[in-house]
């Protein structure tokens, strides 16, 4: 099947070999391209981390798709509950003090995307949402085992509680506090997913714990 | 449902709230967040992009499910047609001078992942692997709208072609000579998405133009 003849596209502020040709074009993407980037630039609107991890891509998506399993790799919340409404946990989120914190997990085993979509103090309204996705390794790097993609989207209540009724009143951080950290807290705990998926897979070990099952 | 007693975690290299508080943990927090980060340690290994998008999340994915809107919003693919074997494209790689390009498009309405899976020259090992999804931004940034991730993985090919042998014989370029460039190119093409999908939203057409249809 041939593409039907394409329409020309007159769009403004598209870049196209048609519009601009490789030559015209490199200077642009040579000046986009820098030795470094500010912090900001690379994690102020979009919170990106990504990793390989040396074990099989559907076991670590099983593992994921269990909330409970934030309770090993995460820095800081435990002691998961499940709630009266079905697949929808609650644990501490000891980084907060006394803070409550509640996930609901949505996965498609399809495209193996785990989304956790989280709050702190009330359940109402899931508005911090960890995107994750486990890719196999052999197809986009060559070799078993897995990658990890981790996104979290900079949501304007990271920036003021909306809900500061729901909080603790003698609680003093806000999630959003933290956010300029996200890069390198969500780093740390992707290597922590990391060093327990791989331990397990190495040892003979299901990479989901007995205790989850 | 109570979680059961979680067991010790007794895997070296796992940062956890009981193993290292946050007064001990801060510091290396702090140290792995930077004012400036290396082009390479951002976009060495994995090359993710990400832009909002003011159109409904559906109709892009609608739009990008479809390999022919390669055709519009890429820099230098085009000419789509359907080979013999269904799902798999062909068309030309303008930045590769005489380049054919394989594309076959694996998409998943549930989590709204598109992956293309392409490769230059041949189409037995499609390797060159662009994993995308769109998300409804209602949900991460609290605003009507679609947010688009896009990540590339340095696979061992770009470093160095495998199927030598399936290239045009005048033909300079590699791909993988432009992976230094994907930060900025794919950042460009993201943005030609963008001004499409916003100028069609905005006009009151349909994103997935006639022509496609």
């Amino acid at each position: 099947m041939t593409t039907p003849a394409v329409p020309d596209l007159n769009i403004p502020g598209v870049y196209r070999i048609e519009n601009i040709s490789v030559k015209e074009g490199m200077p642009m993407i040579l000046d986009m391209t820098r030795a470094v980037y500010p912090h900001d630039d690379v994690y102020g609107q979009y919170c990106t981390v990504q990793d390989f991890i040396d074990a099989p891509p559907d076991e670590v998506f099983e593992y994921l798709s269990d909330p409970r399993s934030l309770e090993e790799w995460t820095y800081s919340m435990r002691g998961f509950e499940e709630t009266e409404e079905a697949g929808l946990w609650i644990s501490d989120d000891r980084i907060g003090d006394n803070t409550k914190i509640y996930t609901r997990t949505v996965s498609s085993p399809d495209a193996r995307t785990v989304d956790y979509h989280c709050a702190w103090d009330q359940d109402k309204h899931l508005w911090m949402i960890y995107l994750m996705r486990v890719i196999d390794a052999q197809v986009v790097l060559n070799k078993p085992g897995s990658v990890v993609l981790w996104t979290n989207c900079h949501h304007p209540f990271y920036d003021e509680n909306p809900y500061p009724e729901t909080a603790p009143s003698d609680r003093e951080p806000w999630v959003g506090d933290f956010w300029e950290l996200f890069y390198a807290g969500h780093l740390m705990e992707l290597r922590n997913l990391k060093a327990i998926c791989e331990h397990r897979y190495a040892h003979g070990q299901p990479i989901t714990p007995e205790w989850m099952r």
